[in-house]
């Protein structure tokens, strides 16, 4: 299995997805055309014309999703595909309703297609949504997601409060919230970092700044940019178990 | 139908719920007993005990809706009901699984019973949970809610993007987004703000900064305190129309 799941995709002072092209490159290895899932946004067109233009100087093709007339088959003939942030409710119902939960899981899962995610499209590599920054703008027949690690991501991990005058829970509180009810690792990726898995192999990379680590009873680990993840690949989590 | 939606439990300088103690009086109308519904917190016994603390210099005497045998029957018992803040996703389910849903907008809907919600508890007496911001911890088994009121209201609204470096999306966004899939519109309350409805009239309270109305197609609108937002309550509202 082949991902690259990003916190984002533009970082401060670099155009769509620059500050990860090494990445990228590298995850494509040498594929020549991608497919891109663009529900996420509701422009779906001009969502993809922005991801060929920032993906044509690696000499890739990218097809968007919407324009197959069954997206199932089209993740079925790609040889990348990539699924972009935005809104991860509304991006999940759509992968629902085109039946593109088990098509791309499938071929994802047997090490046939690489994946890169950002944002809600790193959401989405997840078992479930439960640990998106997003709202719930639509509903998703359900919160099952493409399960291509067994623990769950927290991109755009953000360390502040979002102003001190600001009532509401800080983002580490609210994972907190999440493993009062489920007893699964959650890994916070601060902006400009991503998660890399090549098989049973998950690694740290990006920005020198890392992540955090959240599991049940124990307090928040800092992770730094390199570390070696792959131990989350092997243990045994349970959902719902408030 | 008479409610009293709070932004946010606890305003700066000042102790849970003091910041509205007159409109909470004023709402309550010399009821003597009220039933605190505590299901957003994981700690039911704690938050109970928070508001009965809160609640006593108003004479009410508080019981937790956790410590009744069927939760249902005690709202068809109540003089009053208060939904508390935390994770509304938390919340919501917790009122699907103990049939807490029909049994609560059943007597609110008639007059019947005073409400009163801060934050999660203010998202709930909305049509669905779409506009809250909380984090999906749990799946609910729909997103529909109290329906209290015909419009969204999106409690702890905040004006700026939590930070210059993050590079997710403002509140403003979010809801922009939420519109585009929803023509329904949205108040966003600050903090230290609330709305109060009184049969068909409905109105804005609380500091000066006020809040916001968002609608399909327009510019965001500035609502200052007192602002009567009575035609609100008379819309013809569509979900799921992107």
């Amino acid at each position: 299995m082949r991902l690259l799941l990003l916190s984002n995709s533009t970082a401060p002072g670099h155009r769509y997805l620059e500050h990860a092209t090494e990445e990228i490159a590298a995850l494509l290895d040498g594929a020549r055309s991608l497919l891109f899932v663009p529900y996420a946004l509701a422009d779906h067109a001009g969502y993809t014309a922005q991801v060929a233009t920032a993906l044509a100087p690696l000499g890739v093709t990218v097809t968007g999703a919407h324009t197959a007339s069954e997206p199932a088959a089209a993740v079925r003939e790609a040889e990348a595909v990539f699924v972009g942030g935005g809104n991860s409710f509304r991006l999940l119902k759509a992968l629902h309703e085109h039946g593109l939960v088990p098509a791309i899981r499938e071929r994802v899962a047997a090490g046939d297609l690489p994946y890169l995610g950002s944002s809600a499209g790193t959401n989405m590599a997840c078992p479930t949504l439960r640990t998106t920054n997003d709202m719930p703008i639509v509903q998703p027949p359900a919160f099952a997601a493409l399960d291509l690690v067994p623990f769950q991501i927290n991109p755009h991990y953000l360390d502040a409060k979002p102003d001190t005058a600001h009532m509401g829970e800080s983002r580490a509180e609210r994972l907190e919230q999440f493993l009062e009810e489920n007893d699964v690792p959650v890994v916070g990726l601060r902006e400009g970092t991503w998660l890399r898995r090549e098989g049973e192999r998950l690694t740290l990379g990006g920005i020198a700044a890392g992540g955090l680590l959240f599991r049940r009873g124990l307090a928040p680990e800092e992770l730094t940019s390199g570390a070696d993840l792959s131990d989350l690949l092997r243990g045994d989590y349970r959902f719902d178990v408030g």
